[in-house]
């Protein structure tokens, strides 16, 4: 039943997969929510702690991490939520077995933009079909089963990951217990449909992008760069960015400008740095599908009249948590009242954690204790 | 004394002055405040009401209007802040004389950087000095006492030309009696920062800016567009988004691009639309100058301590109106609380608006009863 693979087998050229990360190839072909079929499927995953029955929880990610949400014996490089997934941490893997799961559409493993489409033996590029969140759970869903996983006790993400685990809840009601949406919401609103439109503006304006058909290893270098200035802008604070930088000045670059319209402030050398650091390792083609994936979420339609609640009623969950930090503005904590309001249902018990930390969306990375103590809680009782 | 000369005589090359814009040459080169001179300075102005000794308001603009704040005889088309400007306004023209400056470093009939270098008879262009917000308020102060001005009963201003109002105060106190600053801050704090140094390297990473020497009428258009983009996020809200667009969908453009990554939403049709009425309207180079001005104020640099209480004991108002809106992410509130605090001396009547408008920063523009307001009885007091 395990049709994992190892690293060495990944369809996806030129992105390195942790050492401890295995590769499902899903036995059916996939229908896409918004149209087409993706054939030979493979899902990338990574997973903790004893396996019973009665233990899975299954993490979803947001937008550009890898399945490699912590270390292990096989891997025991720092995963990206390192502090809450092991033995001891909120995700005890001493007692819980968690799967984290790299999103269809991705380029860590997972089939995306950037995989070889059998059909062709090229790279899909923009020959991928639409990607919708529905998608990225279905495929999750149909890895777990070929692994020989059944029902969940939990599922849970960040961000556009909390947005899987929704779908994961409404497209296979039944087979999951319980829900855990982090710094995540029920629909995609405007304003950061308008932030992302415009990353991906950076990206398909970069002459580099091709119209996609960019080259291995090149690409739209400048508007990944200026993407992610963008989204470091959405992920954090302006509180925390007064508190941390106030005023203070950079080193000139080298190749500052004239005019004083190189960098003078620490601000701007920080975003310079973080951009540098997103740039090359990241597929913008998967980029730019994940993104508007997030843009086309809206958990409504699942239901009758275009309302969450109504959505809601298939949902067989038992029990649910919402995480949200006041100074998130990609993610308002208003969305995420909402997204708790409407999880309330006789017979379900629903939890809402409304944290107060700096960072903004990016808080859940950076604030760990806070997130550790809204969460461990919760994921003690399941 | 009057040295006003008509449009026809503007030296700014390819950008249209209103009918009623006139432009004073200042009589004296004009020492910059971060190095450099200018000489041969002209300020474009354009004023409303009988003049008389006590009565005289200075408006400053925010970065990108002209001088035009609102009708007169000479232009009747309606000017930026059409209905807080005229007879019966908050600015009451029957009995205020206000004048409005189009800032040093605009495209509007002042001098700048797309203005002939008199040395050279070329444009500036980078070789223009590094422009601060106490030498927009120099030139103004210049300006006036060229125009055979006086003791100023007021100097106003939004956003930027807020700015450039407290810098007035704190460069010539004893000039002026009180200040009105809308939706402006003492400094700059590094989110606005980061939002404005994003927007200057879209432009400077336009290959059509040619490191500031394209050709009048060409220049960095795409870095423009997105630039204004970026801009129309900062300026605006998430909660008036939501409720103005919501998830509602646009007409696909003609030449949407392939996987869905054309304009699908609303809200990213409105931003095109907004950016596509700017380009063309602003000469890059003066934008870029006038951006990073905003950056480089801070007004505590005015004290021996570096805090604003002891940059603003040299303040000799009387009175003192600070006007701040809730959502706006740009120029926060908590900003606008500070300055007023500042504000406060013996002796010193000092008022604090905080606004609960929609429309983040851009509110002043467009929730004009709510600023007719906060602004009338101040200026009625005057």
């Amino acid at each position: 039943m395990d049709q994992a693979r190892d690293r060495r087998d990944a369809s996806v050229p030129g992105r390195p997969m942790g050492a401890a990360t295995r590769t499902v190839r899903l036995p059916q072909p996939l229908p896409m929510r918004r149209g087409g079929v993706l054939h030979e499927v493979d899902v990338a995953y990574e997973s903790w702690g004893p396996r019973r029955d009665d233990n899975v929880v299954l993490l979803f990610t947001g937008l550009s991490p890898d399945a490699h949400a912590a270390a292990s014996a096989a891997d025991p490089t720092p995963g990206w939520w390192q502090e809450m997934v092991g033995v001891g941490r909120a995700f005890d893997t001493e007692r819980l077995h968690v799967v984290c799961i790299n999103s269809l559409g991705s380029c860590f493993g997972s089939t995306g933009p950037a995989s070889l489409d059998p059909a062709t033996g090229a790279p899909y590029r923009l020959s991928f079909p639409t990607l919708s969140i529905e998608d990225i759970a279905d495929a999750a869903h149909a890895a777990l089963r070929a692994l020989g996983y059944g029902r969940l006790r939990a599922v849970a993400g960040n961000s556009l990951g909390g947005m899987s685990a929704l779908a994961y809840a409404l497209r296979h009601p039944g087979e999951v217990d319980a829900l855990v949406s982090v710094s995540s919401a029920a629909r995609a609103l405007p304003f950061a449909i308008a932030i992302r439109s415009l990353q991906r503006e950076f990206i398909r304006n970069d002459p580099a992008w091709e119209g996609g058909r960019y080259p291995p290893h090149g690409g739209p270098i400048g508007g990944m760069r200026v993407a992610r200035k963008l989204g470091m802008l959405s992920y954090r604070s302006a509180k925390e960015w007064e508190q941390r930088f106030g005023r203070a000045r950079c080193k000139p670059l080298e190749d500052a400008p004239p005019a004083g319209f190189g960098h003078q402030f620490e601000v701007e050398a920080y975003l310079e740095a973080h951009a540098q650091r997103f740039v090359g390792g990241f597929d913008p083609n998967c980029y730019l599908y994940l993104s508007r994936a997030m843009d086309l979420f809206d958990a409504s339609e699942h239901g009758h009249d275009g309302s969450l609640p109504s959505a809601f009623v298939r949902l067989a969950l038992r029990e649910a948590l919402v995480v949200g930090v006041e100074t998130d503005m990609l993610f308002p904590v208003e969305q995420q009242v909402e997204l708790a309001a409407a999880l309330e249902a006789p017979g379900r018990r629903v939890e809402f954690a409304r944290l107060n930390c700096l960072q903004g969306h990016d808080s859940f990375l950076i604030d760990v204790p806070a997130f550790d103590a809204a969460l461990r809680p919760f994921l003690a009782r399941l």
